[in-house]
This record gives C-alpha cells, structure tokens and sequence, in this order.
C-alpha cells in the first residue's frame, strides 16, 4: 500500500513541481464547506505555458513508443492508483460527499479502464493497418505501395468532471484514453477536488518515472481561470472535456478560434429520456417506478446519463405507477451534494419549475440543511414540442420530469422534438415491439446508447459502448468518451507510400510482427506479406 | 450511351427541378470566358432551405437502407456516369479546359471510386460492429448485452471543387461517401462548371428513380453566395469542402457558430514539401529535375497535391540538378487555366513574389495571352523559418519554389516550421536511409500522407488512401477524402443495450447475416452468437 504524500499544491511540469506566487486556492469538504487544510497555487499563464510546452516536447519520443511501451505505462499507473490506500479514499470522499464504497468502486473502475486500454494496444485495433500492395503492371498506371496507419493526433488538454473524480479526472478516461494513443497530456485539476487531483497525479508520476518515459508525458495544472490559456495553446492538439454544456461550448468555440482549431470532445448535458410502453407499464409498473426512483437519485441525480425525462402513454395503469414512484420520491432521503455550488444551481432550477405554470411538482423528499432533496414534477408534452428550454436542458441533480402523451404519434413527435442525448430507455415488452420498433431508429438518431428495459446510470467501460450523442450531450457525435473506441478520437491516420520495409512502423511491415489484423488488397487477415524489394 | 439533356438551369430539390426568378448565371468557356450558352438560377434562400429539408426528409428512410440497397445504389450512378457519351467530356472540357484524356480518366477514377464504396457496404467495415455479451453472473454487478454500430449522421452539405469537375464535384468522393454511409447530400454545385455538374446530378436523379429510393436522397443547387444558407440550415448536419483556405474557413467557422455546431471537413491547402536527399540527387539527380518538373507544372499546377516547395541540401550536385529543372521549365508551356478568376489568382501570386526581395525567379516558361507559364522560384531557408505566408502558403498554378539547407539539423528545422500539408515527400537512396528515418516521424506528424521516391500528384482510391491532414490541408486531420475510409467521417456510433434481437441491425444481430467481421468480446470473429434468451 502506497502511503499519502504531503501536499504540495503546485503544477507538475516536465516531471517537476512548480509554483509561483501565492497558494491562494484551498480544497473544501463537501459537507460543510469548510477548508480541509490543504492550499494549492494556481497556475500563472506562464506556468499552462509551460505545461503545454511540455506535453509538446515529450510528443516526438512518446507517440513513437512501442505499443507494449505504453500498455505498460497504463498498467503501472493502474497499479499505482490501486496500491493508494484507504486514506486516498477518506480524502476523495471528504472533497467530493461521494460513498467510500462508490468511490472504491469508481477506482476498480478506474485502473480497469486503464488495463482496457493496454490490452487495446497489444490487440492493435488503435493501428488501424491498412496495406495496398504494388500493382506495377497495372494499366494504365500502375499502382504504388500504400499503407496506413493511425498515429497520435498530439498533446491533448483534459479538463476532468466535478461528478467522477477518479474515473473521468486526472487518470480518467480521456487520460487513458490519449495516453494509450500516444499523446501526451495536460489536465486542469478540477477545483472541487484538488487534493484527489494531486494524490492521483503522484501516483502517475510514479508510473512515468518507473517506466523511464519523457517527464512531459504528463502534466496538470491547478487554477480556476486558466482553462482557456491550454485551451489556445499552440502545442494542445485536441481537448478532452467532461462538464456542463456552458464551459464545453465555451471551450469548444476558443478551440475553434485559434489560428489552427482542433478538435474538442466534451462531454457535457442530457435529460436521458425514459420511455416507458404500454404493456411493460401494466406488467410490471410498480417494479419500475421503485428501480426508476432510485435511479433518478441515485448518487444525488449527479450522473451524466441519470434519466430526467420521464415518458409515459396515457393508460389505465398510470395512476398506480405514478403513485408508487411519488411515494418511492417522498420517501428518499436529501444528501450532500458534490459542492456548494452544485447545490446551488439545482436549487435555482428548483425555483425556475417553481416559478414555471406548466410544471407541477408531484412528490418531494424531506429537505434538509445544505442538502438536495430529491424531485418529481410533471408537464404537459406541448411543452417539450415548444421546446422550452426548461424541459431540454439538463437539471443536475435528484430531479426528474414526467410528460403523458396520448398517442404513438404524439410519442413520436416528443421524442423528435428532443435535443442530442447520452442515453435514451425504451421500456418495452413484447406486446409493445411493433412500437419499440417504430421508436427505435428515432432514438437512434438522438443518442449514444439506446437502452432496452433496464436504467442508463451506469456505464459499462467495454469495446462496445458509447458514452456520446449528438450535440448537446456532446460537441462530437462521433467519439465516445466510455470505452476502448475512446481512443480513436486522439489519432488520425497517415498513409506511407513506398516506404521501405525497414523504415515502415511495425504495424506496417511486410512481416506483420505485431500479428495485426490488417486490411490487406481489401481482406481482412493476419497473415504476413512476401518481402516486397526493398 | 445516354445523351445528353437540354440544360434547365434549375435546383435539383427532392427530385424535382425547381426555379424562381431569373437564370442569371452563365456557363463561360474557359479558354476564354466567353458564354458557352446555359444559362442557371441562383438558388433563393427559399431553395436552398427546401433542399436541406427534402435532405433532412429523405434522412430517415435512406439512413435505414440495407448495405446491399446502397451497394446497387451507388453502382447505378457509377453506370449511369461511365454511360454518359462523348458529348459530356466535351462539355467538360469547355467549362474547364481540362484535357479530354484527362477528362476520360478523371471519369473512370469517379465511377470506380463509388464502385469502391460499393465493395465496402457489402465488406461492412462501415458498421464497425462491436459486441459485448451480457455476463449476467459477474460480480459486483452483471454485465449487460452491448452492441455498437456506426449508423449515418445525417444530410451532408457538399461543396466541389474546380480543379476536379467530376471526382471532387458532383458525383466526386464526398457525395459517394456520404451515400454510402447513409447520409442524403445536398450539393451546391462549383459555378466554374455548372452545366457538367447539371448533367451529373441527371445521371444520379437516373439512379435514383432507377433504385426507387426518395427524391431527396440527392439535391443539387446553383448559385454563388448560397452555401452559408445551406451549412447554417438545422437539417445539414455535416459539410465535405474541397477549395481555398479562405472558403473552406469560412464554412467551418460558420459551421461552428450554429445553435448546434457540425463537423466540417474541408480539404484546403498544402504546399507538399519534397525533399531530396544527397544521395538521390547525386544517384538520379537528372532524372528528378525531369520528373519534378513533370509533376508540378502537370494539369497546369492545379493539384492539390502538387510539390509546391523543393527541399535540398547543398551538394556539389546540386548546380547540375538545378540547370536541369530550369531547362524543363523553361521548355515547359503556357497553359489555360479552370477559368480566369484562377488565373488572375496566380498572377496575383506571382506579382507577390516578384515584389518580396527574398524570392529569386530562376526559370519561366514563354508566356502566351490568357495562360500561365511555369515558373521556379528560390529563396532561403531564413525565410521559412520566420514562417513566411507567402512561402508557407499554397500557390495554385505552375509554380515551385527551390529551398537549399546546408545541414540535416537545418532541414529539420525547416520541415519542423512548416504547417500541415496533405502530402510529404522525400527522395532517398539507400545511403540516405538513416537521414530518412529521422525525417520520417516529424513528416508522418506533419502530412497525412508520405511518399518515398514518388511524386504526390495522382492519389489512388483504395483502401490505405490518406487525402487529408493537419491544419490548414484541412480542417480536421482525423478524416480522408480520398478512399474507402473516407465514408468514416459521416457515421457515428451508436449503442444498443439489451435490444430484443428481432430490433437489432441486421449487422448486430446474433446470426451475423451479413457476414461481418465483428469484435466479440474482445476477438474479432465472423462467427455467429448462439441465440441470447429474447
């Protein structure tokens, strides 16, 4: 077990700790706000500099690393997160009020996602190889040697979550993601926990230096205004962003507004919607309003992909199930939330349906001092066919909204009318399948992942998922930010022509020494090609 | 042989030809501007957004296609394009000047290219499909049943090019990509060459009927200020630019200020450094000078791809080299350019260089009324390291500038100073291969494709095929706009959890019915699952 190290509260530049000026940033306990102890400087504009100076000079050595190079890299920083002991998890929780036992799981989570990723790259889907043989007798022209590869895309900037400060902050998924691509990578520690940020940022530095990798390979910055300065830096190649709708597009438009823009892939608002059919409602009502309440306030609603949206048809046995989950609502208990200022953006959206004729607030848990209390209202489906703001944009927080609609039709009208999603939930049984079947393209072109009779908090970290959708649930449709396709969007590939054999990448050559599925003359195999002339 | 059709002038909007007000655009013959007789009408706003929605309408009913009903689909424009006659290259030719040989080739390149899309539905690399088993007994929690797929973005705004009436217009590679992911096309068409973009949508308004599929499959607009309406519109949801920096920034940036900002892959600008190494100019020095001189001034220099800047070390070879490049350009004719904006564009350039004290003019050939004459330029390698735009920007005509270093060390500072470009060349002997190796990662980070002892001008669509690369080449160096890969930048991935296998895409489904190469747990496999409990 690896014992806590005393808190420095600088950056970690190049392998080294760096401050100047005042340590004028304090980490706060959830509970109560009150500082913890720990002070941290923020980092000067020459400091993001310097980190991103950094990340670009360790660039040139670590993108050309060998794959089974960077798969142990990312498994010495599993084992070092895993090594941290029981009072890694007691600081965790006292910055961010999350359960010791979520957080334990959060970091299982966390190192298992990061193994993922080594086993990617011995597997070798990250090349990409795509080989074209020669056709020298080709007419009328013949026809050069081409091959392709994937390669690191170039330093990226991670801005970690309030909400996961393990498994999508400092050594979360856009940092394992980039790492495993070759890329280094600066993270801006997230203000709401520092102290966390700090513990796991030693731990990686153990790795870096265990594995004798370029100290610039990593690097992470404190400071709560200095963002944008990474962001416009010429060395940052691609950002990746887990957070609110504001600060993402906020970054996404500086990103677009340098000399040279770059991609951004954050990750920032859904209301998740939950569709509930007829028959599944009459079958087994009651089981689902239990198993929805208590995912709709499940880590007090502080998920990405928490459902917001309730939607139901009309039906005989909607009292029944509206009831239950009203008394499930009433019956949850108010906790702390991630921050004071968590808490208190969800209390201002609780004024705003308060203040909004159209919503009616069905159940409400006892409240309690500095504590959320969980939420039911309901709304009429004209509403969300105006689309109100209110109804389409996320509320952070135990909170959840139900529309009834009359019909399929009017169903499928609200489901169009709705924005880019993370997740969208079809409860459905088998008499409600010619419906689901209608649904289901639609929710396909509004979400990531379209979920089947189950509860979207909870993202599994596997080949096969997507955490992403169209914007707003993030501004790229195209990546996914969960997953072993995460890493895709930190590459983009490149094509040698004639290269000689000696000169080509290992994923590249005649000989196949990786044992690389590749698409070779247009089939797909593994099998090694007779040495061309050289 | 289909004949050709009397021009109309007007939109192509969900299978209609539609029109307001006046046709006040005219075709001009390149050699002399002179009106070749059609006449066109500008879209109206009113038009344009039709032909974004006819688009967005047709989106879920052809996203939803089997692969196979694609396959047909795009082998039926590829028929109805090669079917066209003698008449159509001849139309061509009088909009853009554009050889007729060249003209046969650039037709059979564009019928081939959407045949290649073809074989790459029925491959099903497009689907991307990915499954992870339920695991309905692991511990802390079960492991649902994921599967991800790539499914289509949505309608694609395609912008041509002049320089390529056919592969990078109408027809050209990204309508044939955004066809085969799924996606419906709106394509404002170039106004340099408006009447064979007419007879080219008429051949895939054929196809269309032919394969019954919706009218707004494919929409086509005339106009010269219309493109903002379009990229703006809340149907388009990605936008394929081949053209200028300036043109393809603008899009983008307007693309990035929507309420919902869109991918934009925009194909740009490049300069394509070739590099000679010593013992390639010592060993072949004059047949370089020949062949060099061949590939920059060949189709007039209006390649994308054509090597606009000659890196070479000094060498007493060198004086010999160079007298053989300024003789072929000297010998080298005056040619009629796509039309006189481009011309008066490269004289523009040329008056630029003329006027900077740096450039030294070593060779031109005979000028002649209305034409360009190659020209070669020197200069030092000072002044690309102090990033100089007028060395670091694309000069589109007949027209290379010679850099002479006097150390490797040099020559890696001057590739370090240059922007992205789409391709990168070195020419190196065996003697060289060392100098070679170490160029190789900086031009790998620097192009998205590298050749060895070619020259860039001709890019095969197949597999490998990397068209694109790091700002300003384009405007996102993850994508290809040339080659199969190059229908990955309109798909996105979704994931289905736990659907019924009756709701699945037949690509996900348990029988594996299209034979797809799949990852299953983590091994690629055409196997079939044994059927999961439904």
């Amino acid at each position: 077990m690896t014992e806590l190290q005393t808190t420095h509260g600088r950056q970690f530049i190049n392998g080294r700790r760096v401050a100047s000026g005042e340590p004028t940033l304090t980490s706060l306990r959830a509970h109560d706000g009150a500082p913890l102890g720990p002070r941290f400087y923020p980092a000067t504009r020459e400091e993001a500099s310097l980190a991103a100076q950094a990340a670009g000079q360790a660039f040139s050595h670590y993108s050309q690393t060998a794959p089974e190079v960077r798969a142990r890299f990312l498994e010495t920083i599993a084992d070092e997160l895993d090594a941290l002991g029981d009072d890694f998890l007691t600081l965790v929780h006292q910055e961010t009020a999350l359960p010791l036992a979520r957080l334990q799981g959060e970091r299982a989570r966390t190192s298992g996602q990061l193994r993922l990723f080594a086993q990617v790259l011995r597997r070798g889907d990250v090349f990409g190889a795509r080989i074209d043989t020669a056709l020298p007798a080709r007419l009328p022209l013949p026809r050069p040697d081409l091959r392709q590869y994937q390669t690191a895309l170039g330093p990226v900037a991670v801005f970690g979550a309030s909400n996961f400060p393990l498994a999508f902050s400092t050594a979360g998924g856009d940092t394992a993601a980039a790492l495993a691509a070759g890329c280094p990578v600066v993270v801006k520690a997230h203000p709401g926990h520092m102290a966390t940020a700090e513990q796991t940022a030693l731990a990686i530095t153990r790795a870096v230096e265990k594995c004798a990798l370029p100290g610039g390979v990593f690097n992470l910055i404190f400071g709560t205004d200095i963002g944008a300065e990474l962001v416009r830096h010429p060395a940052i190649q691609a950002v990746g962003f887990t957070g609110s709708l504001r600060g993402g597009h906020a970054l996404f438009q500086l990103a677009q507004q340098r000399p040279q823009p770059i991609p951004v892939f954050a990750e920032m608002s859904a209301i998740n919607p939950l569709i509930i059919l007829p028959q599944a409602l009459r079958a087994r009502g009651q089981a689902l309003a239990k198993d929805l309440a208590a995912s709709f306030t499940l880590g007090v609603g502080q998920f990405c992909t928490k459902p917001g949206l309730i939607l139901t048809l009309r039906d005989d046995a909607l009292a029944s199930f509206t009831a239950t989950l009203c008394a499930q609502v009433k019956a949850a208990a108010a906790q702390v939330m991630l921050n004071a200022s968590t808490l208190q953006h969800y209390r201002e959206k609780v004024d705003a349906l308060a203040s909004h004729p159209a919503f009616t607030l069905l159940a409400s848990g006892d409240a309690a001092d500095g504590c959320a209390e969980p939420r039911l209202y309901q709304t009429s489906a004209s509403l969300l066919l105006a689309k109100d703001p209110l109804l389409l944009e996320e509320v952070f927080g135990p909170l959840a909204i139900v529309v009834t609609v009359d019909s399929e039709a009017e169903l499928l009208a609200v489901v169009g009318a709705l924005q880019g999603q993370l997740t969208a939930t079809l409860h459905a049984d088998s008499d409600d399948r010619d419906a689901a079947g209608r649904l289901l393209p639609l929710l396909s072109e509004k979400a990531g992942r379209v979920l089947f009779n189950g509860f979207p908090t909870g993202v599994e970290v596997c080949d096969a998922m997507v955490h992403g959708g169209p914007w707003p649930a993030t501004t790229d449709a195209r990546g996914t930010s969960v997953g072993s396709r995460a890493v895709e969007r930190f590459l983009r590939p490149v094509c040698l022509q004639n290269a000689p054999d000696a000169l080509l990448p290992p994923a590249l050559q005649d000989a196949n020494p990786l044992n690389l599925l590749r698409l070779v003359n247009g089939q797909w195999t593994r099998e090694a090609l007779s040495p061309s002339v050289d």
